[in-house]
């Protein structure tokens, strides 16, 4: 089965404790089909500027994503810059440069509205709203952030009401439903629309909740993280690419999607960028899900 | 096999976002008993003032926790008081009255001394070395703080070369190695003595590293925590206390011990001080590490 992702490609420059990249491949659409491409066949529909380097497009193209989404507008493609903590869970945005993203208006090719499978990838819930209306998918999955939290909430919540799924960040379940509590944030968030929450808590693992179905992982244990950008982004590119994959979504199904999307997610923060997530292939993850199993075993 | 513990027993004034709780019994070597005494007998070896309460005394004795090592001395009990912030990973200290603490020099009893097991709760590194002088333990546990990273550094050296098994919260990891890496902490402290390291991460689980074998296991989740105060000396007296039980360190057991840990460690998390951990007997322990098995079956 496809999977659709819609989001942002980006040009990302990151400094962390270990380096600074500048100006290299990002955005959360871009992380989503690098990782699930080693799964199912991934529509990419996002917008570019006129700048975007010839080599992203190969990449992207390499790995058997299809462009045919990857609008091209006048302009400069949006640019994001961060710089990490030494405690690598803290990062300030240092730029944000939203270019010919102030003009995306998603326009999904045929072979994307019939994908079987979408996942809209954190951008303005109007736009996300706008993917829903083209989208014949059965089972949708959603990200999103802080800022549309706390600025586009009416949105946002129409949003939740038509999607399957929500990805979010353990602090953005606190901003949505006022819960510190992560397993009631997760009832909270089942009550707005999503039947499945999957909480990601970085270097802690995840959280899975399905009505009274509960499953908690740790996150992998690596002996160094380079650059954590984009492995939220990567996770759920493993998380939607087994699904997909499986055409499934029981509740089993879904704890092995949170594993996959913990072992891909794993692979992103080795290198900076999307250096490693790019290189790894099903089989190396079919590696690092046993690697993992062996990891929690008890 | 027996187990012995040497810590603070104290009474805790602790306040949470759920309420408050004056003057309830406390200490790091309470909380540890009360869990250990689930799974073999356990030596108390600490002190108190003349003010503490009868009605702690009978609660300890009757879940069998040998008594004979429990010093009254002239003057007032160990007080401590905190406050939880509505995040409760973070609490602030509002008093510390250390009263009799402050003349107590550990004596074990002989049958404290014979114990094959020893855990050297939180207390002064220089009195941690006065246990050790005393024990004929072949499998030693240890737990520190920051203040005696800051403070007592050459002594808590001398007593991480001389035991078998670190367990310490991931903030002290960076404290004591400098390293935010856990698994690099875990190697650097290796190298400082124990051969086992155990590392808290509060509701984030627990990381095992022992050589080249590494266990990484999540948190049970809990619908509400009413009061962690407790939780890290109760998954300490679970740990020690299901590895006295086997009799035994090779690392399977060490794995059931931190699950054993955790499983008990979410009990005290559930009431106020003791209230939780006093009243489970080894078929709740059993249960709830079957539903945290469920928990993180995949």
């Amino acid at each position: 089965m496809d999977v659709t992702v819609v989001g942002s490609v980006a040009l990302d420059t990151v400094e962390t404790p270990l380096g600074k990249n500048e100006e290299g491949l990002g955005g959360a659409a871009t992380f989503f089909s690098l990782a699930a491409s080693n799964y199912v066949p991934v529509h990419l529909v996002a917008v570019v500027g006129e700048d975007f380097p010839a080599e992203h497009v190969e990449l992207l193209k390499s790995k058997g994503v299809n462009l045919d989404g990857l609008e091209t507008l006048p302009g400069n493609t949006f640019r994001w810059a961060g710089r990490y903590h030494d405690d690598m869970n803290m990062r300030d945005t240092l730029d944000t440069q939203l270019n010919v993203f102030e003009q995306f208006h998603p326009k999904l090719p045929e072979a994307a509205q019939k994908s079987r499978y979408l996942f809209l990838a954190n951008i303005h819930p109007a736009l996300q709203l706008e993917v829903l209306e083209q989208s014949k998918a059965s089972f949708k999955g959603l990200d999103t952030m802080n800022l549309w939290i706390d600025s586009a909430l009416d949105d946002l919540k129409k949003v939740l009401s038509n999607v399957d799924a929500l990805i979010i960040n353990d602090s953005e379940v606190m901003e949505l439903t006022g819960e510190r509590n992560l397993l009631k944030g997760a009832r909270a968030i089942e009550a707005m629309g999503p039947k499945t929450v999957v909480i990601k808590k970085g270097e802690h693992g995840c959280l899975l909740v399905q009505g009274k179905n509960v499953f908690v992982t740790p996150a992998f244990v690596l002996p160094e993280v380079v650059d954590p950008t984009g492995a939220g982004d990567s996770f759920a590119g493993g998380f939607m690419g087994h699904i997909a994959q499986q055409d499934a979504t029981d509740f089993n199904t879904l704890k092995q999607a949170v594993v996959h999307g913990t072992a891909v997610a794993s692979f992103t923060c080795e290198k900076f960028g999307p250096d490693r997530v790019a290189e790894i292939d099903p089989n190396d993850i079919a590696n690092r899900f046993r690697a993992f199993r062996d990891l929690v075993a008890f």
